[in-house]
């Protein structure tokens, strides 16, 4: 089926010659990394030569391995909120978000710091929230919807200066391999590797030397202990490979994504479509909507076209309006409409060309319908 | 290399065959499960025949996939026991027992139940610790160092007979696919891919349909809200082909596996090894010791002649004596020198005459070696 593929940030294409080879390194070293025989201890390897790939990313920080963001995100959330009060940005992916809401639920002071207007979280409601019973921040780097970046190293800087001894986490999972970003300041960073065309069931937290944490996961103790669990050392091996290839052209991949979506954004028809993404946001991801109509409804009518794009996140796809969008946005016709696109170095002009012409012909043609009702 | 692999109660080799086809299957479904547009629905497709495939093998129970056994282990531990007291098996796998140590920890009323000799619950003792208060009962399907099996289902319904509300869990994980069982009276069974040919990094937990319980990962409601985190597809293809292949001829590899290892034990030099797992026990794992010796020692020389065998649970080998072994074995001696070998229906009758050699061998050298001394 030839297609144009533009949701990228609800997962990508595996890297097919990474998997390859992968497959290939894993073939005959399928042994349990734990094991003590040659073999063991060679499968062993491989996860410390990912993990170390990983870790020179970010000078050094610690890497556990984990099945996924959401998996990450829940592990930093549980084993570092204990007492105090934790504050939250309101555009929390639902991996944050829903743990931020059990905490809630048990009672805990929990706060919410206000979105800006598309999305990226507001600092100064975040730091007005920020005392010195403070114990865990978690802002996200990339919004997932949206794609505001949040400079999560300086907000991080910030909250410290008001609350020392706060645990400061991202979730990182739209901004890993895509947003240059220091984590001098961030403790917990969650990663994930089907966001950057590695395996689904791969993910990371990425922390600080000095954090002392529980795990979500008990039992052999692998991963110093922090997440119990045989390793997954084919997704591992993909995952620190596809992170290399990402970092390696990370500025390149960054020039190039932006010059399509830029495109993009300029051949959509803007009497059918509003930009929902604030400006400086991430190059990769596009919010709009076809105001008035049913983004679902466009979406599939392009999907009949040929071109494939997300209606939001697609891990909150049974809910009637996004909850991230409703945050700052009000407007029902506008949030009927929402529409997601999301890029990769792989999407080529051709494509751009392709999906602007399919979206606003499909749109007009629902739009006319619709007027003429 | 060539060489036997008898460690496969620690992990076994991916089928090559279900492996390449799941890859060629899921290669252009690569969308996220969750999306709504046609691909995605076809990525979702994918996953509910897996878990229709798994769920018919038991009788139309309930699956939910998560990212491996231990997963599976604590999701059951820490969804259902919230009060009254919880009872387990002693010879539990960590995953199991380490979840159980932290209920304690928490100040939990947690009881645990002796082994027999061999590693089997002794379930006049279990029955004695279980009254009108328990809620919460563990039990594995079959011991993962000595291949001791529990009549679970039989333990279930006794147990329910005492306690009618208590959930009864078991970790199936090494009998998944080989030990025949019902589960007609057991409420919770958490089983592994990668025990049964799959891959790393998948896993399941099976479960009676009335059964309501808390995610342990959450965030955009995957798995029916009871485990988030996007769908690891490549995985969960894989294990369900290889689950429908162990069942296909269960029986017959029971027949096969059972042959081996009667004539693994016959080989064995019975002056230099002693046979720890009981008697009608699991074919797939056989637990000696080479007493006297350090296991570890017996295991390196033997990998040096290109036979791979376990020293016990690849998943707590950093601890000097086994948990499990030293619940029913008190001899030092002994505990020094435990071994597991652990067989597949695709060992050989070669593999099993060269086991053997190389083990009496580097064993008889050993000990002389620790004799002339």
């Amino acid at each position: 089926m030839d297609y144009v593929y533009l949701d990228n940030a609800a997962t990508t294409k595996p890297d097919e010659e990474i998997l390859r080879s992968a497959l290939e390194e894993t073939k005959e070293l399928y042994f349990n990394p734990s094991a003590l025989y040659k073999g063991g201890m060679a499968a062993k390897k491989l996860i410390e030569k990912a993990r170390c790939d990983i870790s020179s990313l970010f000078g050094g920080k610690k890497v556990i391995f984990t099945s996924c963001g959401s998996e990450s995100d829940n592990t930093a959330i549980f084993s570092f909120y204990k007492r105090g009060n934790a504050v939250f940005g309101e555009g929390e992916h639902s991996a944050v978000f829903n743990c931020c809401n059990l905490l809630k639920q048990k009672g805990c002071d929990v706060r919410l710091a206000k979105l800006r207007y598309g999305g990226a979280v507001d600092v100064d409601d975040l730091l007005s929230k920020i005392d010195e019973k403070t114990t865990f921040v978690s802002v996200g780097h990339v919004n997932n919807e949206t794609g505001a970046v949040n400079d999560i190293d300086e907000i991080a800087a910030a909250v410290r200066r008001k609350a020392p001894d706060a645990i400061f986490h991202s979730d990182g999972v739209q901004g890993f391999g895509k947003i240059p970003a220091s984590l001098k300041n961030v403790d917990l960073y969650s990663v994930s590797a089907h966001k950057i065309n590695g395996l689904k069931g791969t993910g990371a937290l990425i922390f600080n030397e000095r954090l002392l944490f529980s795990p979500l996961i008990l039992g052999g103790g692998q991963e110093f202990g922090l997440r119990s669990g045989t390793e997954n050392v084919l997704g591992i091996r993909v995952f620190a490979e596809c992170a290399k290839k990402k970092y390696d052209k990370i500025n390149e991949n960054y020039e190039r994504v932006s010059a399509l979506r830029a495109d993009f954004i300029d051949g959509l028809d803007k009497s059918l479509f509003r930009i929902i993404s604030p400006e400086n946001c991430s190059p990769y991801i596009v919010s709009f909507s076809a105001v008035g109509l049913r983004g679902q409804v466009v979406q599939a009518m392009a999907d009949d076209e040929g071109v494939i794009i997300g209606t939001g996140s697609a891990c909150s796809s049974k809910k009637p309006h996004s909850r991230i969008i409703s945050a700052f946005e009000k407007n029902g016709k506008v949030l009927d409409g929402m529409l997601r696109a999301g890029f990769s170095p792989e999407t080529t002009a051709e494509d751009i060309l392709k999906a602007v012409k399919v979206l606003n012909a499909v749109t007009a043609r629902l739009s006319g319908k619709i007027n003429v009702r």
